[in-house]
């Protein structure tokens, strides 16, 4: 048959939103559904529910892992659709949930139309993407694709001092499929951009081209504490204004570089952080993120070549500290090239971007054809319960997202 | 008879220093008597019992300042020597009380050696001078010199929301003594410097020639929250950059500048101070001070421009709030050649310098001529259980106060 004008529901597909986003409601909208809470378990019975209504064949594996698959005509790895359920604790209703729900709505709007691809098709949700209660972030996807160790990922504590382990047990989502060997044929995530740059130019579709590198260093200022009034500038070893001078060139890199090159200082703090004292104590963040290699490890030379330099001239001691740091991810260009066809196919406007956030897709890409589909959110908002997507843009998302998966699936 | 070489006796000065140290001691060294506590009752207790024991008139006011006073061979306003005892909640042993000492010490030389000077003299210790308790500082020289109303000092609540009458009362330090009223010939107020400029340059005497005005400011930014990976540096309006922006001007205007132009920024506050996330709110405090008004309007309204030009180009609110302002003070010229020449008749180095801190003496600098002499602190700390200053220093700062006194005494 020919499929070209398929679409799928998507008045469907919000219903099934908004019913997970009843459980961990939040007063005003948004939700609560934190990694491996009750909450986070009744989001997923609601889930694996959906998938096993679908027809799909439900597994859970070792870290709790959601993955349904629907049979091809012939075996082999599925094409895979994949993202989150659990959110942060003032999470939105479209982070993560989008791209599950909508890989439900691309299989059945499949069934309805009778359409058997070739290749299986799976849709999973991976466990503790945000992070926000069990560190590392992305963990599911990560000992999904071998990159963590389950056993690692099963001892790590939480911010309330449980592990893993214990609370995946105490939902009851600790599966036997095994973890760390299953292949994909490819994979593809449907997300809100969770930042304003598609919404501020009314483009639809973000076609992602790979995720920033990030790269997190704290610096330690140690100066002399003195009386702002008697002491005359040229003796002064000042913590505070050599964390300045360190944050204001942290935007000057940026700026000087461009491109998608951004830098931010969110955190500082001064001791002892009086009007009339000169700071003796100084912590400075810097977060820099780059979708080249080269040019972040540029941005952090030139960061810290100028840290070691101010530091000196006002006679302060300056430890630096790695917080963070990830290489950049580069998404399959044949992918990238899928994903912008399809959505001009159905006459949607189209961005190539990097993805500024972390995803689960990112764990696929070293190992299979991965690629990303970002719809706006409004005004750039996310991590916060005013974060909205306009139903036509989750309509139009999830049409690229079937278009997609429907091309690969028959290859 | 011949007094040029009439000297102090230092050990007795230390000798009393250190016992009234013993009230409200530190562990480690320093004192803690805030004003009007118990604490300050005791050191009130010690102090003008010294007073009596010296044969001076003792009298309190309604503030609770303490004076004693030597009787001369005339009538007339005294020469006044002056400055505190009560402390911060970490306050040295020499901050105020030097003074205050110093003065009790001038009298006891005199009594020694049979000398009464032409006009009377008189030693005071003025209330709550550090403001570390109820605001503002300077509280008893300014009610004592008519600059602050007696009945609305006593009306101020202190941190612990008791008042400045009540605990006058409970002390038993609420005197009968009329304010605003009392002249003084003039007033001179030895203090240790409070900074290191004397300690690293070796010299022994400042010729104290006024006291720096004092501009406080707090810049209140209004940005917007965001994403620091998925939002583009174009888009962002960064309340922190802002506060960064603004805080290194204040340097740069002092460096640019010269003078006695300081800039210090001690406090910077950013909401919600997280590592990957674009602040949406920054708190800014800069402590601008100058002994020259016009050239520290002339900071002010460069920092302030400057303010709202980067403000502007960010896209953030700014609002702005004075928390102090102060204008410089000059000290007498001729009693600034007075300590200068007291000083090197005895063979002390000397340097001209301004005070960057508050004093008592700057109440009286408009009502009569007055003048201070600073002594070294060792490594520039004071407000510090490590305030030091040698006792060859202290001796030297008595002398030339002694001598200073001796020839406005007979003038």
């Amino acid at each position: 048959m020919n499929t070209a004008n398929l679409t799928v529901d998507s008045d469907r597909l919000i219903r099934r939103l908004k019913a997970l986003a009843q459980i961990g409601a939040l007063e005003g909208g948004g939700c609560c559904r934190l990694a491996l809470t009750d909450e986070d378990r009744r989001g997923r019975d609601l889930v694996a529910g959906w998938m096993t209504e679908l027809g799909l064949d439900v597994s859970i594996d070792g870290i709790g892992n959601v993955v349904g698959i629907r049979a091809g005509t012939a075996d082999g790895p599925p094409v895979m659709i994949g993202s989150h359920i659990d959110t942060v604790r003032t999470g939105g209703i479209y982070d993560g949930c989008l791209g599950v729900i909508a890989g439900l709505e691309v299989i059945e709007t499949l069934n309805d139309a009778g359409i058997v691809s070739k290749r299986p098709l799976a849709v999973a949700f991976f466990t503790n993407e945000e992070g926000a209660r069990f560190a590392p972030d992305m963990m599911g996807s990560a000992v999904h694709q071998g990159a963590l160790d389950l056993e690692e990922a099963l001892a790590m504590s939480g911010i309330d001092g449980s592990t893993v382990k214990e609370e995946l047990d105490k939902i009851g989502y600790r599966g036997d499929a095994v973890t760390g060997t299953m292949q994909a044929y490819c994979f593809v995530e449907l997300h809100v951009e969770q930042g304003p740059v598609l919404d501020i130019e009314g483009t639809t579709i973000g076609v992602v081209e790979g995720v920033q590198g990030i790269s997190w260093t704290e610096f330690v200022i140690g100066g002399v504490s003195n009386h702002a009034g008697t002491t005359p500038m040229r003796m002064r070893r000042d913590a505070g204004i050599v964390a300045v001078r360190i944050a204001l060139e942290a935007r000057t890199i940026a700026d000087d570089m461009g491109g998608d090159q951004v830098a931010t200082v969110g955190f500082i703090e001064l001791k002892p952080n009086l009007v009339n004292v000169v700071p003796n104590r100084a912590l400075i963040t810097v977060d820099l993120r780059n979708t080249d290699e080269a040019l972040l490890q540029e941005a952090e030379a030139r960061l810290f070549a100028y840290a070691d330099k101010v530091a000196a001239d006002e006679g302060v001691t300056l430890d630096r500290r790695t917080l963070a740091r990830f290489e950049p991810v580069d998404f399959s260009p044949d992918m990238i090239d899928l994903v912008e066809r399809a959505a001009k196919e159905r006459g949607l406007s189209t961005r190539r971007m990097p993805s500024g956030a972390g995803h689960d897709a990112q764990m696929f890409a070293p190992n299979c054809p991965t690629a990303m589909i970002f719809v706006p959110s409004r005004d750039g908002i996310s991590h916060n319960i005013k974060e909205f997507t306009e139903p036509e843009d989750i309509r139009a998302g999830t049409n690229v997202l079937l278009h997609l998966v429907l091309e690969k699936a028959d290859e």
